[in-house]
């Protein structure tokens, strides 16, 4: 804590602190909208409700719907990957595992399928789809990229980032832990990449 | 031509034809408005004055929405896939190159775009989604099935399959020629199968 000048309350790090939280809980608001609602449920009016504001604020820091989901994607995205331990086939498993928690317990598989969905009639969405999408692609490229580039590493990426999407945003069917271990082998052993 | 009785026109044949005629101008319309518009496009008086009917003509056929939208995709989903020659790797290099024209040319990523993101609203759909994309797996399936069951069949299934969703839906980008033939390349290599 810092010293405050005084009669003026609250300041400083609280003021900070109160930012912060307004922020976090407007944007988790968001999240909970776009995966319950979908994108005609991210309105300002709800989302104010759900997290327990006024509207006036959301609108002071957030004038539409597309800067509140770009903000909300960014908070979402940050969502824990696995720590690699730079075992390949380890590293694999570990984030495939995590990308179908993330769709299971956090509903990552209806964020996607809002952003797949409206990014035709939305394209201001378009960026921040192929955005979000890339950070989260992000750990698998770089855990293949000393092995690999161009064609192989594009289509390794798809096939492995595919293989989790697939069955999960088409199919409703959740990949067991076989079959993620499968996916993986499949791909080391095409690629000639040594696993453990 | 059969026969008719007098008096009575149009009857049998000329019946059936206007019946079919109208079957497939409504439900190619139905189609066109999930593509244009999403689930919310594909209403019964906008897909009436797409297709040039009245909306009386189309309630009598489909009562609501979802009927409408099965159907519409039962119809879609015959579009041509490859027609296989027996050699793996060409069979399965064709089906997914046809997989990236109907994503493109006829605009299936965006059906699947919205099948995958309203059936978490609309629980009635989650059955038509498995079903339409189970009639779609089928012809990798059915090629891989001969070498593969368990689990390295449903993870080599939803690589192949992701591999053209996942870019398409979620990044913006068609895999390329190069790209198809290198996921064939891995899938096969690492089900340790032997293509041509």
């Amino acid at each position: 804590m810092t010293a405050r000048a005084p009669g003026i309350a609250p300041a400083g790090d609280a003021v900070d602190a109160r930012v912060t939280r307004t922020r976090r809980d407007v944007l988790a608001a968001t999240i909970d909208e776009l995966i319950e609602n979908g994108w005609d449920g991210a309105t300002h009016a709800r989302i104010a409700a759900r997290a327990g504001y006024a509207k006036a604020t959301i609108y002071a820091h957030w004038p539409d719907r597309l800067t509140l989901v770009r903000d909300a994607l960014a908070q979402f995205g940050e969502m824990s990957h696995f720590s690699p331990t730079g075992d390949l086939r380890t590293d694999l498993i570990g984030e495939l595992t995590s990308f179908r928690t993330a769709m299971t317990a956090h509903r990552l598989d209806r964020v996607l399928a809002v952003l797949a969905e409206r990014s035709s009639p939305v394209p201001e969405l378009v960026a921040m789809r192929d955005a979000f999408v890339e950070d989260g692609e992000r750990p698998l490229r770089r855990a293949l990229d000393p092995y690999l580039s161009g064609a192989p590493l594009e289509a390794a990426t798809a096939m492995l980032c595919g293989a989790i999407v697939h069955p999960m945003l088409l199919r409703g069917h959740t990949p067991s832990d076989r079959e993620i271990a499968a996916m993986v082998d499949i791909a080391l052993e095409g690629l000639g990449v040594a696993g453990s």
